[in-house]
């Protein structure tokens, strides 16, 4: 079993009794494969005498998109756990835990979450999760912080930099986020009831030059180790419990990525919402959670940021006097434009939310997208005037009013 | 010789002998070694017969700076070496030409440039070299374009961002350079007769809050392939031929690191001519002279640069109008900045410069002193607003006025 090659149910049950203190010696083991197919094998392992389960993770060496099949690096694998192993160290709430990882398999052995939901499936179930923008706001300020030159020495900070390298797959995030979306490229998926307001987007000189100099972020500011992907599908949640997985596009970037692609995921549904209310006042009631969810979550991350910053940075010349100000309105304004880019690329890209798709309603459904895409764009047109929170929220409810 | 030793005349010479093509068999080499013996050992290797000659130079495993030895790593050998190997494939004419690295001897064979003189001295003697701004010019758009993301794919950037990843040199640079000017640091060399404005800059918060934004630039922004210490002591000049040598510090980083570094070193020259000139109409002459070549510099650097954008520009959305005009005026904010942190750093910090420490008149040295500083912490404080060269020219003359 030490060649590459993709696990049989049989072979992930036998290398699952390996594992030491899991199973019982000689109890009957269960697997269930999971996983969508597209990138990854997902084994779902389990002892029935025991109750006890675990994940076996193993990466596929190509990516299948819409029909389409690419090679894509097994080296993610290894990505993912070292970036699981540090976010776990930061945070160990609030991540699956790593049992193991077996290089030449391209396999991670990790925690069962399966008493967990996907949040983008909860929330279109109209769920609830108090405490998930407490939760994330911590993730993003304690992962974000403890990866940065605020809050690691500033050469190992490098050597970390050097081993999270990952160009295949800031590939796909480049393309499919910040340049198919606004051009007519076959890799777009353009729903035919909103062309025109999609051809505005292709014509938009104004919105074009914000996307330009976001994606230049993108591509040269290594700030901090990002999750990369953090979308409400990869996130585990139950009501007292938040479970951020699937860090394979974790690399060096601008903090306001990962923050805006959870709040970007937050409006995207605020906007589906269209469709999942029984009526205005419901659909009122539900979004307002939602923004309050959003604002809950960047003061949360900024209030702890700060308190990092104020309590345990390891850098003199960030006790500047007005540097942390400075600095936090970057993120913030990074935050707006990132949250934009990911809300737009998910209305007529390659890859869309079930929120919107899902919807049965057409005529709700391309409400939805039109307004997922106002707030987008306005977000990203935006962005580097930004100097609240408030802002945004602004900016999403003038969408529907 | 394969195990890493610093390499003895005997051993260099019997080295120089085993390179194809060099030397004729059997004759008579000579070996000089010319290096100052701080981080390096420089053998020149000589054939009277023929007149041939060539530089080995070979990295030591500390520096030596004012008496004090640290460990430095070997690596920067490889470094050096693979950053003249990427220069002379852009630029040809404007670095030496590298006959062969040996890894395991920390060696870099490559041309000797003994009919040039360093551009310092040159400057210090009140040579002109009209040529240069040209040069280096053309140098800094080649390098830092065809580096960038704008002129080379964008993955294998990535990888080329990870072999540079250069800690232990990048640290000097964070040090000496962003950090210890500004504060009473026992690494400071402080001139008793400016100790007065030495303090000013001590206690200047609007000034710290600029360096502290400048320096995450330096440790975030993976613009472009820096040489990262292009000072007039790594020019090797002659009137018709400009060679940039010694790219030990390079890595991926702000452009306008790079220019700030030539433009800081002509305008350091520029305060020390209080002192290198005999009269009043010759050194306000001289520095015509040597604001004329930085303007030259700067315009041959932006019009190559635009030049090479619009006819080998490997990026779609580098083409989106205005992008190039945001682009261009980042560099030249951030060389606005790093100009500044550049000059301040050499008038009270560990490592100043000749030009100015060689002045023998006590008053003159501590006009330029004092020169530097006001053009230095005034660049720095305007480098957010900057929006023309001719900006940084008025506040050189300014401050001779």
């Amino acid at each position: 079993m030490t060649a590459y090659h993709p696990l049989t149910e049989a072979e992930a049950i036998q290398y699952a009794r390996t594992l030491p203190d899991l199973f019982t010696a000689g109890s009957e083991l269960v697997s269930r494969e999971i996983g969508d197919g597209n990138l990854n094998l997902v084994f779902h392992i389990s002892e029935p005498a025991t109750g006890k389960s675990i994940i076996l993770k193993q990466a596929l060496p190509y990516a299948k998109v819409v029909g389409e099949s690419w090679p894509l690096t097994l080296d993610r694998a290894r990505i993912e756990s070292e970036a699981l192993i540090i976010q776990e160290s930061l945070c160990p709430e609030l991540v699956p835990h790593v049992h193991a990882y077996v290089p030449e398999l391209a396999l991670t052995v990790m925690q069962d979450l399966s008493d967990h939901v996907i949040m983008r499936r909860g929330l279109m179930e109209s769920n609830r999760y108090p405490l998930f923008a407490g939760h994330i706001g911590h993730f993003l300020a304690h992962t974000l912080f403890y990866t940065s030159d605020l809050g690691m020495n500033q050469q190992e900070k490098k050597e970390r930099v050097k081993r999270f390298i990952n160009p295949e797959l800031c590939k796909i995030t480049e393309d499919l986020i910040f340049d198919d979306p606004y051009m007519d490229s076959p890799n777009n998926d353009v729903p035919p009831a909103i062309r025109d307001a999609v051809e505005a987007v292709w014509s938009d000189a104004e919105l074009h030059l914000e996307v330009a100099i976001l994606r230049e972020k993108f591509l040269t500011h290594a700030q901090a180790l990002l999750h990369g992907d953090l979308h409400t599908g990869s996130i585990f949640i139950k009501p007292d419990s938040t479970k951020v997985i699937d860090p394979e596009f974790a690399y060096y970037g601008p903090m306001g990525f990962d923050i805006g692609a959870i709040f970007a995921n937050l409006l995207l549904h605020y906007a589906s919402r269209e469709g999942w209310d029984k009526d205005a006042a419901a659909r009122a009631d539900f979004r307002g959670y939602l923004t309050a969810t959003l604002r809950e979550a960047w003061t949360a991350f900024e209030k702890e940021f700060r308190s990092l910053w104020d309590r345990h940075g390891v850098d003199r010349m960030a006790k500047t006097p007005g540097y942390q100000d400075w600095y936090i309105q970057q993120v913030l304004r990074d935050t707006f434009g990132f949250t934009g880019s990911k809300m737009v690329r998910r209305v007529h890209g390659l890859a869309q939310v079930a929120d919107i798709n899902k919807l049965e309603d057409a005529a709700a459904k391309e409400r939805a997208q039109r307004i997922a895409l106002a707030i987008g764009t306005a977000l990203i047109k935006f962005n580097r005037q930004a100097s609240s929170i408030e802002e945004m929220i602004n900016i999403a409810d003038s969408a529907v009013r």
